[in-house]
């Protein structure tokens, strides 16, 4: 089957995702991944066999960039709109990934009737960041909830990952770091005990733009926050983290 | 007075504070004030005027300091040792601040009883940072004190902070980054909202030691994440930001 036979519409383009010769069918004009889900797939650190859930998975990034990232058993990607579900499987079958990763539709309010308890060892999330009061809303709806919380608020999307996770398991996210106290304070409350935070700044000297959240069901308090991630160089370049967690540094992760 | 009159113990020795010609008694052999200090001081960015409470106030470093760096109201120090409250004491008077600042002796546990609500506009602390599960326990119990939880916990220095603060005044603090989770989720708790945050990371590529925050009482969600304050460049020497914070970058602060 050629490339091309994987797009169904005018406005899908397909992008080289530089690991494995993985690739992810996006549309021209609708949500593209950004860094934030590099870096939050970067940050999972899945271990071998795991059983993951992506929640808002839009396209289906996160579970493509797992499946090639590490040796999971099995990723499933909960996502909405069924139009992003039908795009992504597309994406994992021109990736011949069928075996390990999966799409659902479906809203993450409804993740206990969705999922078994305590039946996955990640739950991984790159949420809508702004709440309705932040900024203006897109007036394409689908692209409007990807950044707003229309669909979900962090607290629907933090009680569906303290449902599905296994006790130990980990909720790893990205978020805003203008939302960091009250993300902490909803995890908390919910368990889900912060063991691993990074902050992404974009230059050495400027305020961070992300935040990577790594937490384990039921951990014990005390968390390891990380080195800065910061991703451009002085001169607009890449730091060599950055070249790194994006297969650019020279190690050869191509198939 | 000659300097050395107001030394009134041999174990006893006066360090220079680098500006405006403030200096501090400490025990040669006792608790000395570090780092945390001296960023707690400059994140405070105190307002003309204002009125100050300084929990944990050991040696009244950080009363002494902000008196120094801001056109205070007052600044009353809390210490829980009668010895540091005497010692603290003499270096105000050696810095001719008794006009600016005092020293109280009493418990945190207290603050309901030793101070009116709402009756500051500040409240800093530089809290012992371990709980009596991390780590050895210094046998010299006024050291001990002031690294472990001994004599009060984050929260009861949190209800302190929180009885002492009038309605939309800070309360900023130094603490660790492996408490961050717990830190924010007490504050929360006690609509200490935090409102700026500051990680210090030693060197570019370490974990930060130290986290400076700044709470607003019934303050509004959403909140700043500074820069990274380093502290050394790779060659050991201190970074443009810590000599700046120590006035030590060619402005004159003496007098």
């Amino acid at each position: 089957m050629a490339d091309r036979d994987y797009l169904q519409y005018d406005n899908e383009r397909i992008d080289d995702l530089q690991i494995k010769g993985r690739r992810i069918i996006q549309k021209t004009d609708g949500f593209c991944f950004g860094m934030d889900a590099v870096l939050l797939s970067d940050y999972a650190r899945v271990k071998a066999g795991s059983r993951v859930v992506d929640l808002c998975s839009g396209t289906g990034i996160v579970p493509i960039l797992l499946e090639a990232k590490y040796p999971v058993g099995h990723v499933e990607g909960l996502e909405y709109f069924p139009e992003y579900v039908e795009m992504a499987g597309r994406s994992i079958r021109m990736n011949r990934q069928e075996d390990k990763v999966s799409m659902r539709e479906g809203d993450v309010k409804e993740a206990r009737r969705l999922f078994a308890a305590d039946s996955a060892d990640y739950v991984t999330c790159n949420p809508p960041y702004m709440t309705e009061n932040h900024g203006l809303i897109n007036p394409d709806f689908q692209k409007a909830a990807a950044r707003h919380e229309l669909l979900c608020s962090f607290g629907d999307v933090a009680d569906a990952a303290r449902w599905i996770l296994r006790q130990g398991g980990h909720f790893i996210l990205v978020h805003r770091p203008f939302r960091l106290a009250e993300i902490i304070y909803e995890l908390k409350q919910r368990k889900l005990e912060p063991k691993r935070m990074r902050l992404v700044y974009p230059y050495v000297d400027k305020e961070p733009n992300m935040v990577l959240l790594d937490c384990v069901n039921g951990g014990r308090q005390r968390m390891t926050v990380d080195p800065p991630l910061i991703v451009y160089n002085k001169d607009g370049s890449y730091t060599p983290d950055i070249l790194k967690i994006y297969h650019l540094d020279g190690d050869n992760n191509t198939t």
